[in-house]
């Protein structure tokens, strides 16, 4: 296989995937919010104005809130995983390329969510986008034991990363199911699985998971 | 608690946490200043036309560059702690991402106020995300402290991080309290106490702060 | 040479060439996605309307990810050739920042042919971006084994990362060729032997080149 | 001087401020090309009506990429400085923060020029960029001289960093100056220059400066 000198070397260091992948998310969290637009100048001539203008875009502000918590959860999810790791390989690499496809996406299916927020296929496909950001990341961490890319790991923790992703995902995909009854109930759910996720552990809650 | 050994090693990265800042503090500069559009070509048709219409940017310019400023001194504020602190934790890793969201709120806020210069709502909020930045930035120094996730510091030095933003966030609000005569004057208070603090030291000034 | 104390200073950072190219991709990769636009509101009333509006939208966003991937391929390359060498020289660093703008013109191709699928120009014009960012990568490569700016690396690797962008070009300009025939066809070749690139090795295919 | 203990450890890290630089710089440049409108599709029906919609945009093309050299030009300079550099402090840091303000202020400037490219104001504001960020760049490495933030530099390399620049803006101005003539010349002047400063150095050309 003459091809093994290329790919032994391709795509090895786990430093810039990290600072790729840093970029990435930067952009994205940041394009999030910025698709905010201000109230047209035209419509606004005084303070009540403004007000009821920015009044009407709140719900908008609290779903990109919504999605940076998303981008933030699934950043600290890979940084985990890359600091376990040792070294990366190009199928690893690769993997987490994907990943990073999916992020690239968030600002869109927020975008549609935060339009349509009534319709059941703008939820459904906001919450693909989080199941593919899981999928890719479970694959990823599988990769990695199998490859034998970690450095020393507890197995104890190995089984720690693969638990918390697929409770999560279990409960999202709980909320997702929701939208039969209400595309806002969906939304309530998967926002209130992120908060115990985020603020959880400091309130002793999620100690099993 | 078998959560532990997650969290334990979940957001530990100093580096990737400040990898992360650079990136959206990187954006959300260079957007900000890209809302400058340039004039409508079919209403130019000389030199005279062109300059007038430069003429009229020239305010929205110059706030541009003062949130650019605002931004630099959360970059410089941000950098300091994270230098100082030895290691991050989970905790303080979603400190940070909250700063970060306030930051990516900024060239929205900024849009706001460059839209609306006359209307006090406009400013309110405009000094809202200064102050949600500045409380962020005083409650992750906080824990940081409380934590032990500082190395050898002086506690001269933790008191100067925080009687610094104390001081600051004081001569925002009492700029901002201006607004009730003129949202104008509030800006022009919360520029000058930036300036202040940026040219500050070298002048000599801020020498009890 | 009274410049050469300047020169033999100037670009020298192979660290920096990596994190200015990082930026960059993860600019553009984020920016190809996010010229997908949500429906407008106006034009959608229900799930029917919305999926349908969303149909229409799959080939563009079979595209961008297309793009994304070759943005990957071509990411993965460059850090293959930098993780390879030593230091980076002045004109190293020139050569990579003219393969940093090809980079940047991909979202621009990329839009041109998701408009107009149909016209043969649109398909040229986004290969000869791939063709571009394909000779400047072969060009850094010479330069940097011919100023021996690489560390101890054998021959046979040498050869194996030359080969292995002849190869994938060539394939390319083939796949390019037949949009005398088709633009959709030559655009089905390009994707496919970037497929081939990414999954290839995993499969076994690929061995020879 | 109480403050002290604040401002001798607030904006040191040398390694954050080339990572803010890096980010400021990848976006403006990717922003930069991004201005690059593909042609309104219900305006393009064929071939031919492609091709010359793109041919009206060549300019612009050119004109971009003018730009996006500049900015190259601007950050193997700044690079260069910070690689000689020891440490950063607060006043370099800000400096350097001002520096980034005039980065990305280029996408503005340039998009005006290619908008309004037969009008000397657009011109003059062009060059005035570029001569904000030079007089920046000297002003950073005076100070950086003079604070003694140097590790172990020759007196000639010294010299040569401040040449260099000099020699620049005097040629910049010079090509600005003929804007009495035409703009267009003007343009051709400056980015006759830059070419020089790239590919000069190779070709044996300014080995004086």
């Amino acid at each position: 296989m003459t091809e093994k000198p290329y790919n032994l070397v391709a795509g090895q260091s786990r430093e810039r995937l990290a600072a790729l992948s840093d970029g990435v998310f930067a952009v994205a969290m940041t394009l999030l919010v910025l698709d905010l637009h201000t109230p047209v100048a035209s419509t606004v001539h005084n303070e009540r104005e403004l007000l009821s203008a920015l009044l009407v875009m709140a719900p908008r502000l609290l779903i990109y809130l919504g999605s940076f918590m998303t981008l933030g959860i699934f950043w600290v999810g890979q940084q985990t995983q890359l600091n376990l790791i040792e070294r990366s390989s190009r199928d690893l690499t690769w993997i987490h390329l994907a990943f990073l496809a999916g992020v690239t996406l968030m600002p869109f299916s927020t975008a549609l969510m935060a339009e349509f927020i009534t319709l059941r296929s703008a939820l459904v496909i906001y919450w693909a986008n989080i199941l593919v950001l899981g999928l890719i990341l479970f694959a990823s961490w599988r990769v990695a034991v199998s490859y034998k890319l970690l450095g020393n790991t507890e197995p104890e923790l190995i089984r720690a990363v693969e638990r918390r992703i697929v409770v999560a995902q279990t409960l999202y995909a709980a909320g997702a199911a929701l939208c039969v009854i209400s595309p806002l109930l969906s939304l309530a759910v998967i926002v209130a699985t992120q908060l115990v996720y985020v603020i959880g552990p400091k309130a002793g809650l999620l100690s099993r998971i």
